[in-house]
Order: structure tokens, then C-alpha cells, then sequence
């Protein structure tokens, strides 16, 4: 894994931070509101070792932060940081896809309330500048700043536009 | 992993399907037009036995597709499908936490032009209904139809508010 943070890809290298499969559902839980690292083993049904662990690189990563349980000093409670929280649009998109391809019709897991809108709803990408939907055959990949040819992205810049 | 497709979780599914960190990387070069195995793996630096591996799996779950290289009848072209272009979202919104977080400032490896509106975007979740930007504290967790009490969401239960 190690390699994936040094290639000049920004999905690369938020998958090397996030680590591995089991961090994104240790997140989710963290967003549901769990707080108490047996809950979210009794949830996950996750060996402790690999739990501790991942929770580990999620601190390490600045994406969690613990703090003492008020109600036992011997334990620790866990909570996303700012930069965590950061992360659910990535929750929301898989959250989004599986459940349109992967549940049975009608058959999602848990439904996504808008409370502004009040509706049962489904992320869409949108633009940061515009606000419109961002469909795919309106987005164009140009060179950045920080690209550069190496392994992770050896061949990309051929297929990058230029920055006009 | 196998695991995982068990859970009555959308995100954990789907992740499931994705199958490995490497995967979303070839999904990644198949969106910016690559099509050859080779070259996608001279792009990622990878063993031809993992990259032949995940295009496998990637071709089972439905998200990639191969047809005979119209150049060179020996060899493969690899191509998404619909199901595996409906990704793009997360793959979006992977980036646009990457690039905040893990680029050094104004150093992001590739931009993102949205051609709507001309400039340079970053991927926000919107509401499928009414359009507006899904904020984090706007949003509920419910119970949904094809939820269950265990391993993956065994007390997951308990943080989802019922549906009104």
C-alpha cells in the first residue's frame, strides 16, 4: 500500500490514507454515531486486532480522534475530526451506487433523508462553481500542478488536456 | 472480503464489488480513455498477474468490459460499462478530498474543467431531488426496507431513526 502515497493522484492517495475496506465501514459507524470501540466490533463483527489497528492508521491519519470515556477513564471513546467528517461524499457516493446496483428494488439498506427538502434522497455530484449536476460527459481532465510521470500515473498525461 | 458482500450495507457492497485499492485505480485510467492492458500497466506500475487478477474480477462484477483489440486480434481492449461509469462519483468525490487534504496547496495532480461552466470544479454531493448542496448536519439515517441486525450492521440498528 505504502507506494499509493507517493503517486501524484489524489484518489490514490486518499485510498492510502483511508487504508483498507474495513476503515470505510469504521468510519460509517462513526458518522452513525457510534463512539465505543466494542460497539463498533459488536457491530462489524471485526477481529479486535484488526479493529485496534485500523483505528490506529485512521488516528495516525488525523481522520479519528479519541478521548477518554466520561463514564470510564480505562477506556476511550472515538470520534471523526474535521478532515474525517470531510470524507462523506465518498460514503454517500458508494452509499449511492450500491444501492442502486446492488439491493434489490426498494430493497436499500437505509434510506438518506434531506431534511431541508424533506425527501428520501441520493447524492448527485454537483459542480463547487456552478452548482449544476456534473455529468461525466461535461467534465474535461487537464494537467495539474502537481502531475507528474511516475509510477501511478506513468502514461496519464497523454491522456490529460492542457490547461489552456 | 467475501465477507462483506453479506452485509446489509450499501457501502460495504460496493466496496465489496470494487474489490481492492487497485481496482478504483484501473477504473480511474479506464475513465481517462486507456484501453490497452499494457498500458494501463506501465500507467500504474503494477504486476501483470494483479492487474490481470482485478480486471478479472472487475469483468465479473460487471463494471469492465473486453472486446478484441480491433489492432491486434491476440490482444484485449478494456472498456466500463454502464454500471462501471456510474462509479465516476465516487471516484470524484475521492479526488476532491485528496486534493483539499493530501495536495499541497494549488498543487493538485489533475483538474477537473467542468465544460457547462467553464471552470475548474470539485465534486459536491447534491440532493437527487431537490438539487441542493447535501450538507452533513442536513441529513437523517433511516431504517430502510433491506436493512438487518447483523454482522457488518449489527447495532447499526439503533442509530437509525424510524421512517415517519
Amino acid at each position: 500500500m505504502s507506494a499509493f502515497s507517493d503517486f501524484a493522484c489524489s484518489i490514490a492517495r486518499t485510498v492510502d490514507v483511508v487504508g483498507e475496506w474495513w476503515s470505510l465501514l469504521i468510519l460509517r459507524d462513526l458518522f452513525a454515531g457510534m463512539s465505543r470501540y466494542d460497539e463498533i466490533q459488536r457491530d462489524l463483527g471485526i477481529a479486535s486486532n484488526i479493529l485496534a489497528a485500523r483505528l490506529k492508521t485512521l488516528r495516525d491519519a488525523g481522520l479519528v480522534e479519541r478521548t477518554p470515556d466520561p463514564a470510564d477513564a480505562r477506556r476511550w471513546t472515538y470520534a471523526l475530526t474535521d478532515k474525517g467528517r470531510e470524507l462523506y461524499p465518498v460514503l454517500l457516493a458508494l452509499m449511492a451506487w450500491g444501492d442502486k446496483w446492488l439491493a434489490a428494488p426498494g430493497r436499500q439498506p437505509v434510506l438518506v433523508v434531506h431534511a431541508a427538502c424533506g425527501q428520501v434522497t441520493a447524492a448527485v455530484p454537483s459542480c463547487s462553481v456552478c452548482s449544476q449536476p456534473l455529468r461525466l460527459e461535461e467534465l474535461r481532465f487537464l494537467k495539474g500542478p502537481g502531475g507528474k510521470a511516475a509510477p501511478g500515473t506513468a502514461e496519464m498525461g497523454r491522456y490529460l488536456g492542457q490547461r489552456a
